[in-house]
């Protein structure tokens, strides 16, 4: 908070009254926490290891809001926390109709919450969830692609330190294409921030398209694509394996899927009288805008055809890869559902055949395939849900169903009365608080939070 | 075909000229199928299996179509054949706008493949689908509620012969009892045909909403109920077993998702304004309707709210019990879904504990629960790929959507373009084809047909 009252204090804003306050109370109730609170064991239990991280990440986003609050950028706590919750889950659904009227320094915080949400994202997907063994991710307890976990564990804050340096690295090689192609340091800085969180916050109401520059676009695709894959793999080619970066298996899927999208959107908009480069350049921008979860714009997709409309909707479900910033049900889920549904098949043509998923040649166990397909359901039942609930705020199918998936996946705009070019301001507080449940459901790959739920959880 | 041939004369109509000779040619063609092919070995393998059910279902439609084909009922092929699959398969979709001026016996024969193609489903699932091992159905291989399966495969013809009684039975009840509250013998006899297939084929435009008839109304409700149990539980209630008929899981799941989603669409009606008595008998009758997948229309639901239509979209995708008329994935494959979407919660909560999912006090295998997952993926993955190609034909959102899943889900009528008051003649010839395809997939529980196209299949 102090680095955006900096910039407050350079741009001869008054926020800076803001931001230093929210900084101090933050800090305070930080100490004051550490010094009443003494931890009674040093092993954290399974169960606390589920508490800890949900009420983190309420924690982060309640005195994330502070600032807001106390400059009163927004009319309701609602409004505020709902953005907040917004900017540190990636998300990227905003209140605000106008966002060039607000203090650059305001707007500089909004995009740095998703920054610091993204690494604390790509913290906790690459050393948290393998252990907690939430949705198949114990997948990577035993396989994991660059900084061996299992070695790992005990030094967690050396995992994090290593793949965020990788995560500054790629934000300032960002920064600087962007101001090769014209664009000015502080939007270059703003949205290399919600770039690489794949969050997608702007510092411009028609986001990425204001700039009318396809260089800035292009740059912007590249960066998406990079955050929308597993950090481990970027740590790998860092470390100069190229080689087994782009036979991981996820990578490839990731990959083919978007290539695949990105090519049907693009026939369907020439088959639909566009130009062939600007039909191949939005299709592949919106493409991998949505499929990383990030939710830049640079046209109205809303008012694309309905086969181009249903295949974002589709890869909203799909996600990025498991270990980056992006959201979703995540690509490697998919592949091996995929698998388990092909292996059924040959089981049923073979009944007595022994057969099994593998993945990079290893065989995935029973139980990470059980609970991929339970994470499946348990998206799709917050999706139908999420639906219904957003349905009594009066609003229509699209837009129910679209703010549901745009906000569970954390990817911000959605269709219809949310689409790009609209805001999420008109919905009535009970919509709000619905969706600000279910990008924080989304962003911890749900089982964390709803397994607080269960009454089990609770007993001894 | 010698059914409606007779009801032509009957009737004094001259469409006798054409169900007498597609009587004719069907029989011939049967009987020098019979005489030219012997068969090889008395045992069918389990790839033998699938390919007959498959192909017998394309040849009785393709055959059913003919006294269609003969009258000219329709302008081209593909509406015959879509009408006569959306018959055979119970999915009562039409493409034609004004049915009341169909000569009766046309009328009769709509709706008694209808008839005829629910006899075929129950046997197929009680019968075949165990044998098969599709989608979990092996549950029912060992513990089959009714005529025990395990005795009874010998003699298939047997437990068919039982069931399709109790079918007869029940009909015939619906008959009287819809002409008690006065209908015609002729409409009671086709809507009875329709309601325990299942089916929703009408008579009459605007289905049943037409008779403006309470009573109609709710004795369809009470039969619709009927069909969407599974054959084997009336099995057991019509030799006395009331409380095993009671007790049985899936027939609760089935009743209470019901209840409350007739509950919540009353309420919602009631809160728009619309009187209380119509509210819960609209509710009850479309719930019913459309989860039984029978597709009846009482009222124009594609103008209710869209928290009612998000109700109703997700009872397309559940459907019936296992056993019965109905289509879609079914109860008993959701509650079990749901019930392993709760172990798994307590496996995160205690890693290390021991759990199975249970059915009436039953450990439910693996297996299953993997065939279960693999089924809803597959179905999914049928709706997502269905609605892309409905979507090709310049159907907006919801038309490409509604379509799908109410043919995959064996229903009827979907929302928007083909919502209740509306019909599928407008589709171009790519759209129905697709459709078709689908309505196939859907009465065949999807692994019977898609499996054929596995190249695994094919090979010695």
């Amino acid at each position: 908070m102090s680095i955006p009252g900096i910039v407050a204090l350079f741009y001869n804003e008054e926020t800076y009254m803001s931001f230093f306050p929210a900084a101090i109370t933050t800090m305070l109730t930080g100490l004051l926490l550490l010094g009443f609170f003494k931890p009674l064991k040093k092993q954290i239990s399974h169960r606390e290891g589920f508490l800890i991280v949900t009420l983190g990440w309420v924690l982060a986003t309640l005195f994330g809001s502070l600032p807001f609050l106390f400059e009163a950028t927004f009319p309701s706590f609602t409004d505020t926390y709902f953005e907040t919750v917004s900017g540190f889950t990636t998300t990227g659904s905003t209140v605000l109709a106008n966002v060039e009227i607000l203090p650059k320094s305001i707007l500089f915080w909004r995009s740095m919450i998703q920054w610091l949400g993204g690494m604390g994202i790509i913290l906790f997907s690459i050393a948290i969830l393998p252990l907690l063994g939430i949705g198949g991710m114990q997948l990577y307890k035993a396989e994991v692609p660059g900084p061996v976990l299992e070695k790992l564990t005990p030094r967690i804050a050396e995992t994090a330190r290593s793949l965020w340096k990788i995560y500054l690295l790629l934000s300032i090689s960002q920064v600087m294409l962007l101001m090769f192609f014209g664009m000015e340091l502080f939007d270059a800085v703003c949205h290399s921030f919600t770039t690489m969180a794949t969050g997608g916050f702007s510092t411009k109401n028609k986001s990425i398209e204001s700039f009318n520059n396809s260089g800035i676009e292009i740059i912007c695709i590249i960066f998406m694509f990079a955050a929308g894959i597993n950090f481990s793999l970027h740590y790998r080619l860092f470390n100069g394996k190229l080689k087994s970066f782009l036979k991981d298996k996820e990578f490839q899927t990731y990959s083919l899927i978007l290539l695949i999208a990105t090519v049907f959107i693009a026939l369907c908009l020439t088959a639909n009288g566009k130009p062939v480069f600007e039909s191949i350049k939005n299709a592949a921008f919106q493409t991998v805008s949505i499929m990383t979860t990030t939710g830049y714009s640079n046209t109205n997709f809303d008012q694309w055809p309905t086969f181009n409309k249903i295949i974002l909707f589709l890869l909203m479900f799909i996600g990025g890869c498991a270990g980056s910033t992006g959201g979703g049900i995540k690509c490697v889920r998919i592949l091996l559902l995929l698998k388990m549904a092909y292996r059924e098949f040959i089981t049923m043509i073979h009944p007595h055949a022994v057969t099994s998923v593998k993945i990079a040649g290893k065989t995935v166990s029973q139980n990470i395939l059980r609970s991929i397909s339970v994470f499946v359901v348990c998206y799709l039942l917050l999706f139908i849900f999420g639906s219904l609930f957003m349905s009594l705020c009066g609003l229509d199918f699209m837009t129910s169903i679209s703010s549901t998936a745009a906000s569970l996946g954390n990817i911000g705009p959605g269709m219809a009365g949310v689409g790009p070019y609209e805001n999420y301001q008109f919905m009535p507080d009970f919509g709000k608080w619905t969706l600000i449940l279910l990008m924080l459901l989304g962003r911890l790959e749900i089982f964390t939070i709803l397994i607080i739920f269960i009454p089990e959880f609770w007993k001894k």
